[in-house]
């Protein structure tokens, strides 16, 4: 449900836009050439704060305190970020390092240790080098500017292609309200796997506790419903700052125009989620998966994550075959049961199985829509009223050169 | 365990070696070239079988048949198979089909109905085009010799690489016993995924239910142990005949010489295995995950097939880089609980992690060993005593040339 009416989407708008915020970014040393790896957003009075974290267990440090500032006082008004070195099975010394950032951010911006977050990406079982760290956090508040997001997008790419950005703007109580997003998506590190971030703004006002939960529920629907080869990082994050600017009756799920609201927050949420799916290595298109009558909505989310992360499937999309044997597969390797007699299958509006039975279909057309930038995969199991969608990309010769590259 | 001491392994050896069993091949017209696509395995009595049959909900008609005849008597005379198509998602014409290729096998070896298997490989969805392949059926008895092992090979393979067979020889009861095996992996077969067919054959002298029983504790550890892309077949299936041509007291676990034979039933079973992930689509090496030290063998096993099944890490083993950071990440996600602070991690005999902390190691030397054939990773979480081992192959451009290939 992205109710699109209910807001609008702001073309020039970043997560600076929403009342309160300011960002930056600059090179602190991490990456090897002059690219920022350094970056904070930073709200003028504390937000109330949510975060939602990798399910890997080993968890990366810096996830843990920013775990814990956000706990404290379920606000945060400085969230640190680099990129360059995730600070990932690290130990102790990880550990210390992350809240040595910690104490050095709230430092340089004069707030309590519990109102900073931080988050690394980037190579894993390598300590941070602390003095470059250090000193760039010393500089940060110079470069922190109310026009600072484009920086602080540069400060969390590695080696996406696009900036992620987005900023939506709707009515609360008659009051504008913003809510922005910034992400960091599935791009290689040297030596490591993908990491998403995902940084949210808003100037609603809204506790801690709502924005938890609305978060929660949003990412189960978007950030947790996207693959680009199945790995989850040590690093996965998201996190979302609520400023309260933008004043009015605080947003509880009982507030008149929270609907709205919450479909312009999960808006922004699909929206990144599905821009870090379209980027990832060496994908040439999104892949939308749809699992539809599915009797449970546990069956129909783990179909689609089944399709949408099957090698076969994403080699064909990658070279327009009209495969739908390999999608049949995946859905009856799922782990749960299916109606083997029922299933339909549409690539787009081209229906190719109905009924669990071939239908003859035109292969030139079908390869013609696979060759898209957009491919729509739609699956019924015509057994229940349960339905399922997720994002993914192709498997490509690019996926194996990225990957494959030798440390160097 | 091999206990290769307890048997020989015959160089010369195929499906025909064990006493009682002819075999051969002929080209009916499935394949376009004018390679054999209809084959068969008979043998002179009927012969005790067990069957093991994929697990994805979509299972082809020719299996559901081949079931039926083992279950009736527990015997089988003649396995027949075609490769050029699979039988599958072809509702109730193909299931008709399948029984007729059945009823044409007993007329033509002139056994009963149920003493006939069937199975067949190929393209899913599309009907089998019945009259080749009865009149194929019928010329069979014609090439079925004592020394057809290797036209059946033919027969099976589809852009498999290299044949898979295989015959040990052992004693029991001071009798020799043979066992052999021929395998079909997991080339593409246009349109669909890879199918994993194994056919073994014994003259020990077993009755179903305990060659059953063996089978199901061998498969789990050998052909089920394995991963080329995590894709499971709508048509993998390994059955086994036993002609009891060797004579003896028939074996049971009793024996005296049971272990021998299940060790060497086991060693068959795990060289037809890795046979078939190393000749995965676009493999350059054979990759052997091991996971010790697991708090249950759900754990071992779990992890290992995650780790084995990571396109992260097979890129990284295709290009030669000693990625320990995409291991343990895999290790973290693979959903069983494990000591973050205890895991020791060896690339051969480089270890590269211990007590989840990087260990400086001579990465040249990494690279060299990544580079071989066979590559061994070897992953202790120290937390309990099971342990568990799979095999996969390295993700590679081909794989993605292979898989991407539009349907001509």
């Amino acid at each position: 449900m992205l109710g699109k009416d209910s807001f609008v989407i702001l073309s020039e708008g970043s997560v600076t836009t929403p009342k309160g915020f300011r960002a930056g970014g600059l090179h602190c040393g991490l990456k090897k050439t002059e690219r920022h790896d350094l970056g904070a957003i930073v709200c003028e009075v504390p937000a109330q704060a949510a975060g939602v974290y990798t399910l890997n267990q080993f968890q990366a440090a810096p996830l843990r305190v920013t775990q814990e500032s956000i706990a404290q006082g379920g606000t945060l008004q400085v969230m640190l970020v680099n990129s360059g070195n995730a600070n990932a099975c690290t130990g102790q010394q990880g550990e210390d390092d992350a809240r040595a950032m910690r104490t050095a951010g709230a430092k340089a911006f004069g707030v309590a240790e519990h109102l900073v977050g931080v988050t690394s990406t980037g190579v894993i079982g390598e300590l941070l080098p602390m003095p470059k760290v250090l000193s760039g956090i010393e500089r940060l508040p110079g470069e922190v500017k109310a026009d600072g997001g484009d920086d602080f997008c540069q400060a969390i790419l590695t080696t996406d292609l696009v900036k992620k950005e987005i900023c939506v703007s709707l009515t609360v109580d008659g009051r504008t309200v913003h809510i922005a997003g910034a992400a960091k998506g599935s791009g290689m590190i040297h030596p490591n796997m993908a990491t998403m971030l995902g940084f949210m703004t808003t100037d609603a006002n809204i506790d801690s506790a709502h924005l938890q939960k609305l978060l929660n529920e949003v990412t189960d629907s978007t950030f947790n419903m996207i693959t680009v080869d199945g790995d989850t990082s040590t690093n996965d994050m998201v996190v979302v700052m609520a400023s309260g600017l933008a004043g009015g009756e605080s947003l509880t799920p009982e507030h008149k125009d929270w609907p709205a609201f919450a479909a312009a927050f999960h808006y922004v949420g699909e929206y990144l989620a599905k821009a870090i799916a379209r980027d990832g290595e060496g994908a040439t298109k999104l892949i939308e998966v749809t699992v539809s009558g599915a009797a449970s909505r546990e069956a129909a989310r783990a179909i689609v994550k089944t399709v949408i992360g099957s090698s076969l499937v994403k080699s064909a999309c990658f070279g327009a075959d009209a495969n739908w044997g390999r999608i049949i597969a995946a859905v009856g390797r799922a782990g749960h049961p299916v109606q083997t007699e029922t299933v339909d299958i549409r690539l787009g509006d081209i229906v190719v199985l109905t009924q669990s039975r071939p239908v003859k279909f035109d292969e030139e057309r079908a390869a013609e829509y696979l060759k898209g930038e957009f491919v729509q995969i739609h699956v019924n199991l015509n057994m229940g009223n349960h339905t399922a969608t997720g994002w993914g990309c192709d498997l490509t010769y690019d996926y194996v050169r990225i990957n494959a590259a030798y440390r160097t």
